[in-house]
């Protein structure tokens, strides 16, 4: 699982501050989160292949996390885009796109999926072989959902030399690493176990912003291996964060600790503050594992 | 008069290709036109303070060409802007942007005052005591506005000398500038010409972007110092240009003759081609006197 921080700051694009954008990469599909002005610029530099984005998901209806998303969207069409594109955000979103599709007369010859978003429960909303989505409900100014990206059911490893000593034919390989038994050459049913290894172990994601402290969404992320929270301010500036329904490093840190995640990624940082390792050291008075998100940083899981 | 060309291509931002945006700087006053994504960093690269922006004019609702006036709109509130905004656009214009404030729950503090367009034929849609702002008509897939600033009355300059001989009070300099007579310190009436000379002669610029070739607007655009005309592709796309409705650099160079302006400006080049010199070429095979906009350079008319 790779994580690109497209963009990590908050409110309005500056000179070398992106807005929040990321790209997961999971089992070899790309997503991407949220999609500020300047987004499709970033995604450029980090030289995400456009073709290969086709689910997008969108928080929340505040400018820094949408306003690029437009602009994608044309620009997918000017690229003679064919495939589908999914949108997933609040209710709402279908009609400010297409509003200003028909605006321009200039309509997408690819299909745009939208899938609206209302429930104040976490749901699944997207599922394929190996990846399942769900909304985190958040606490916001505005209806706003974070992503929650899981691994499941990843392929099994082939043990080749089993496959080979038990003279099964290696175009059964898809059907192994997906755990079904398979036929030799001698005709003999071979049992998956006996020709295959456990997969590796599956990853979650999940991603937070924007939300104010809300604990209730510890049920939804608890033990995932990476949590992206919000930390938009530092407690010198908790009212604040209060009136703005943001949270602080530190909150996010505690969100980290009541979760029992394995690493916390912070970012949306107000851009009133030079220095932003003061966010991690902050952070860290709650939780040990912290990691700042920066524009163009690429991380593992 | 002074122009900053914030972005000049077309169609997509790219890295280090700007979409349509330019500052116009006439007496002390600032016009933004057109305002692509990206703008507001561009904005900022050009250190043009987004307070002096009170009239932005948007020429048609192709996204490259007012993508970014959403954002710059919720980085004014952000900023805590108190003064009224004048945006001037297609109908339309005002829906798109104040459903996309309805969805964010951020209304503005300030006054957005929207000047709805829908005319065929040129108007005039701006007057202050210096400046006039008329449409230009244009041809291009949808409705589209060029934008004509003209300098009016401008203010006779100041014959210091004559001034301190006739015994007149400086505090008069203003109604001075304005031509009006005044009244020394002995009492006695004194004619402004033989206390001021005439002012700069009044500049003129005309804005033409998107269209295809269009001979109606040299009435309109005729004798103006500089035309700033689109220029999307070479006549070795001529084909293409017909079917996109835009021009190619030979036909801006044709325009400019035409309408005898002093000073072509090429723009809204198509990323295809690698050297933007083939344009001013191209432009000069029908016209002498060709510059080539570039994202921020800033041009003195």
């Amino acid at each position: 699982m790779k994580i690109t921080i497209i963009g990590c700051y908050s409110a309005m694009p500056k000179i070398g501050n992106n807005l929040s954008s990321q790209v997961i990469e999971i089992q070899n599909e790309i997503f991407l989160i949220d999609c500020g002005e300047g987004t499709q610029v970033g995604l450029r530099k980090n030289k995400v292949k456009f073709s290969r984005i086709k689910h997008i998901f969108i928080s929340h209806l505040h400018g820094d996390h949408y306003f690029g998303l437009i602009g994608l969207i044309c620009t997918f069409s000017l690229l003679n885009r064919s495939a589908d594109l999914n949108i997933y955000g609040p209710t709402g979103i279908k009609d400010l796109i297409i509003n200003q599709i028909k605006a321009s007369s200039s309509w997408t010859k690819y299909r745009l999926i939208f899938h609206e978003l209302c429930s104040e429960k976490s749901e699944s909303i997207f599922i394929s072989d190996y990846i399942q989505v769900f909304t985190i409900p958040l606490s916001h100014r505005i209806y706003t959902n974070g992503f929650l990206f899981k691994e499941i059911n990843l392929p099994r490893k082939i043990n080749i030399d089993a496959v080979h000593d038990s003279n099964v034919s290696i175009a059964y390989s898809n059907k192994l690493k997906q755990g079904f038994d398979v036929v030799n050459e001698n005709g003999i049913l071979i049992n998956n176990h006996l020709l295959t290894f456990e997969g590796f172990s599956p990853k979650s994601y999940a991603y937070c912003s924007d939300t104010e402290y809300h604990e209730s969404i510890v049920k939804v992320i608890s033990n995932c291996d990476a949590l992206y929270h919000e930390s938009t301010f530092l407690e010198k500036h908790k009212v604040l964060s209060k009136t703005t329904k943001h949270s602080t490093a530190k909150q996010a840190g505690k969100i980290a600790r009541l979760a029992n995640v394995n690493l916390l990624i912070l970012g949306h940082y107000s851009s009133r503050y030079d220095n932003i390792n003061d966010f991690k050291t902050e952070a860290e008075t709650e939780f040990n594992n912290v990691l700042l998100s920066e524009d163009n940083k690429i991380i593992e899981i």
